[in-house]
C-alpha cells in the first residue's frame, strides 16, 4: 500500500510553475521523503501549461519533467493530475474558456479537443519515467460544475474523453480521475458515483471531513469523522462493478477550524489506521505536505494549515503524526480485513446519494455499527439480487439501516 | 510628435512573458526601429505578472525591465499599459478575481488594492530608465464592464485610483489611460468622453475603423474612415476642460474585413495625415508591430494580420507605407493647422454619444465638412457660452450641423 502527500510547494505554491526554483523542489522533496511517504501528487496549473489552446508550452513539460527527477532523486513516486482546473479554492481557466470566449469546459468540443491534447502532451512526455505512478485527469475538476452547467451523461462522455486520452498517451501506467465529495453526497450533482466507481484503473476517493460538516457535527475525534475515509473506501467498492476494484484514498487532511490542531495528530493516526482496515486500498495521499505561507492571499483560511510540514520547513506535530502511522503501518504490514457482512444502501441512483452522506441516515446508520467495532461493507440494494454478485464480493450476511 | 507601434510578440505574442526570450524580443524592436519608428507600447499581462493579490513576481518585472532595456539598445521608447486585463479579445483575470473568488474589478477594495499594488510595482521599477515614456492604467479596461458591471461615477473614481498610483510611482513620467470607442460613441456606457478627456495627463483615443461599422458603412477609403483618427482627436479635443491638452492616437489599424489589404496601404497613409493636422497631437501608435501567427488558436480572423510585419518576420507592404509616411513626416515636419471654425456638438452628457459616432448625425455632419476640405474643430454646445471658453481655444466662427 502506498503512502504519500499531495505537494503544495513551500515557495509561491502552485504559482511555483512560473518562477520554477529546482532547488527549493528538492529541498520539499527531501522533506517529504524523510517522513517515510514514497510518493508526491502534483499539479499543472491549465493557465500556466496551456496559454493558448493549440499549444502546451515545451518550458511547462521540461519544467514538469524535471519535477519529476527530482521526485525520483529523492526517492518519490509521482501522480500527475493534467487539468488544473481548480485547487485549493481557485478555478485556473485559460482566456480561451472565458468572458468573451467563454465555452463550456466539459462539453465543448474545441475546449476538450485543447484538454485532450494536454493531457496528451503530459503523459506522453512523462510516459517512460519510472517513477511516474500515472496520471489522474485532474483535480476535482467537478468544481468547475458550478460555471459550467452540465449533465451527468455530459460528464460521462468529458470523463471517458480525457480517459481514452490518457489510455493513449500512458498506456503502461495508471490512469484515473477524481472528483469532490458531491459526487457521492450530493442528490443531483453531474459527476456522479458511478462515474467515480467505474471509469478509469480504480476509484479516487477525497473523504474530506468538511463535507456535510462531518467534523462539526459529530465531533473531530468521533467516529465518524476517524472512520470517514474507511466509510468512503466501502462506499467506492459498493458502487463499483464488481469486486476487488482498487480504491485511493487521494486527499485526506486536518483543516482547522473542523479539526482542532491539538486533534490534529490523533485524528490522522486514527483515519488512517482505519482507513487500512479495508481491503484494495491502492494507497493514502495525505493533504498536504507544506503549509500556505501567511503572506498569500485569499486562500480560504483552512487551506493555509494543512500542510505536514509548515511554512518556514519546520515538520509540523500531524507531520509527525503521519510519519509514525506510515512507519508503523510499513513495520507491520497490516492485513485488511475481510468483510463478509454488508449494510444494505437502498440507493444508488443519481438522487439518493444525501442519505449517504455525513447527516444521512444511511451514513449514520453505518457508523453506528462502526461505533460498536464492526466494520461493514455496503452493497447497493439493487445489486443484492444480481446473481453470484454477493459471491464474488465474498459476502455472506446483509443487514439493513 | 511621435510615431510607434503596439508591440505584439512574432513568437508567442503575449504569451511571451511565460518564456521570456530576450533573443527574439531584441530582434523584433530592431525590426521595429528600422521602420523609423520611435517607440512601442508593451502589455504586462496581468494574470502573469500578479497570480496572488499580494505579490508581484520579481521575476516578471525583471524580465519587463530587460525588455525596457532591449527596446532602448533599438533606439525605442516605452510605453507601459499596467493591467491587462484585456488584449486582442482575451481577458486575463487572476483567479483571485473570478469564479469562487468573483469580485468586481472596478469597484471591490481589495482588487483596488492589488491593482494599484500592481501598478506602483511596475512604476517604481521603470522610473529611472530614460528610454520609458510613462505608463498607462491598461489597455482599454471598459472592455472588462460586460463582466463587471460598474456605474459612471465607480468608473472615475477607479480611473482616479489608479492614476493616484501612478502619480505615486513615476512622477516624472507621462500617465494616462485608456479606453476602446465605447466611451466616446455608446449612450450608457460607463467609462465616459468626459473620464477620457480629463483624466491623467493626455487623451488617448483608439479610433478603430470597425467602431459602428464605420469602415464598412462608409468605405475602406472613404472620407469618413480616413478622418476618423484626425475626428477622434477634435472630438476628444472639445470634451477636455480646456484647450492645449494633448491626445494621443494611441491605436490605430487597419483590420482586414473592413479594410481590404490592398487599400490597407493607402489607408494607413491617409489617416496618419489626417490626425497630423490637429494640433496638439502627442503621438500616433500603430496597431500592431507583428502579425499573430496563424498556428495560434481563437484570435478573432481579423486580429491575426493586424501587424506592420508578418510572422515570418518580413515588413508588409502596409509596414512600408507606414514607415514612409512616418519618414516624410519626419523630413518635413508639417505645422498642424489652427481650427479656427467649429462645428456645435449638441450634446456631451452620457447619453448624447451615439449621435458622435460613426453613423450618427453629428458624426456625418462633421464628415461633410471633411469632405468638402474643411477641418473643423468640435465645441460641445453647453461650453459654447461659457466667458472666454472660446477665445482660449482660438475659435471665432461656429456652425450647426
Amino acid at each position: 500500500m502506498r503512502f504519500g502527500v499531495n505537494y503544495t510547494p513551500r515557495v509561491n505554491w502552485w504559482h511555483a510553475w512560473l518562477d520554477f526554483q529546482p532547488a527549493e523542489i528538492a529541498r520539499d522533496f527531501e522533506q517529504i521523503a524523510a517522513l517515510g511517504l514514497d510518493h508526491v501528487r502534483i499539479f499543472p496549473v491549465w493557465t500556466y501549461f496551456q496559454p493558448d489552446r493549440l499549444h502546451v508550452r515545451p518550458q511547462a513539460i521540461d519544467d514538469l519533467l524535471r519535477m519529476v527527477g527530482l521526485a525520483g532523486e529523492a526517492g518519490l513516486d509521482v501522480q500527475v493530475d493534467g487539468i488544473q482546473g481548480h485547487l485549493s479554492s481557485f478555478d485556473f481557466y485559460p482566456p480561451w474558456t472565458q468572458t468573451w470566449h467563454r465555452r463550456n469546459v466539459f462539453t465543448d468540443p474545441d475546449v476538450i479537443a485543447g484538454q485532450t491534447l494536454l493531457l496528451r502532451t503530459i503523459g506522453e512526455a512523462i510516459r517512460d519515467r519510472p517513477n511516474v505512478i500515472g496520471m489522474t485527469v485532474g483535480n476535482e475538476m467537478n468544481n468547475l460544475v458550478e460555471h459550467n452547467p452540465v449533465t451527468a451523461a455530459e460528464v460521462d462522455d468529458w470523463v471517458e474523453a480525457m480517459l481514452a486520452a490518457l489510455d493513449d498517451a500512458l498506456p503502461e501506467k495508471l490512469r484515473c480521475h477524481s472528483a469532490y465529495d458531491a459526487a457521492w453526497y450530493t442528490d443531483g450533482h453531474p459527476f456522479t458515483p458511478q462515474t467515480s466507481a467505474r471509469k478509469g484503473m480504480l476509484t479516487t476517493v477525497h473523504p474530506w471531513v468538511f463535507s456535510n460538516s462531518c467534523a462539526i457535527r459529530y465531533g473531530p475525534l468521533s467516529t465518524a469523522t476517524t472512520h470517514l475515509a474507511e466509510y468512503a473506501v466501502e462506499l467506492a467498492k459498493a458502487y463499483a462493478v464488481g469486486p476487488g476494484r482498487e480504491v485511493w484514498v487521494q486527499e485526506v487532511g486536518a483543516p482547522e477550524g473542523h479539526i482542532p490542531p491539538e486533534d490534529a495528530p490523533e485524528f490522522a493516526a486514527r483515519i488512517i489506521a482505519n482507513a487500512v482496515t479495508c481491503e484494495d486500498v491502492f494507497g493514502i495521499t495525505w493533504w498536504c505536505s507544506h503549509d500556505v505561507d501567511r503572506s498569500m492571499a485569499d486562500f480560504p483560511m483552512l487551506e493555509y494549515s494543512l500542510g505536514l510540514i509548515d511554512s518556514s520547513g519546520k515538520t509540523k506535530p500531524i507531520g509527525e503524526s503521519v510519519a509514525a502511522a506510515v512507519r508503523e503501518l510499513r513495520a507491520t504490514k497490516p492485513t485488511p480485513v475481510h468483510r463478509d457482512t454488508a449494510l444494505l444502501f437502498d440507493g444508488g441512483g443519481v438522487d439518493s446519494r444525501a442519505a449517504s452522506g455525513p447527516g444521512g441516515a444511511f451514513f449514520e446508520s453505518w457508523m453506528r455499527y462502526a461505533e460498536s467495532g464492526t466494520r461493514l461493507a455496503i452493497v447497493l440494494a439493487d445489486r443484492a439480487e444480481e446473481g453470484g454478485y454477493l459471491e464474488a464480493r465474498g459476502i455472506t450476511r446483509l443487514l439493513r439501516p
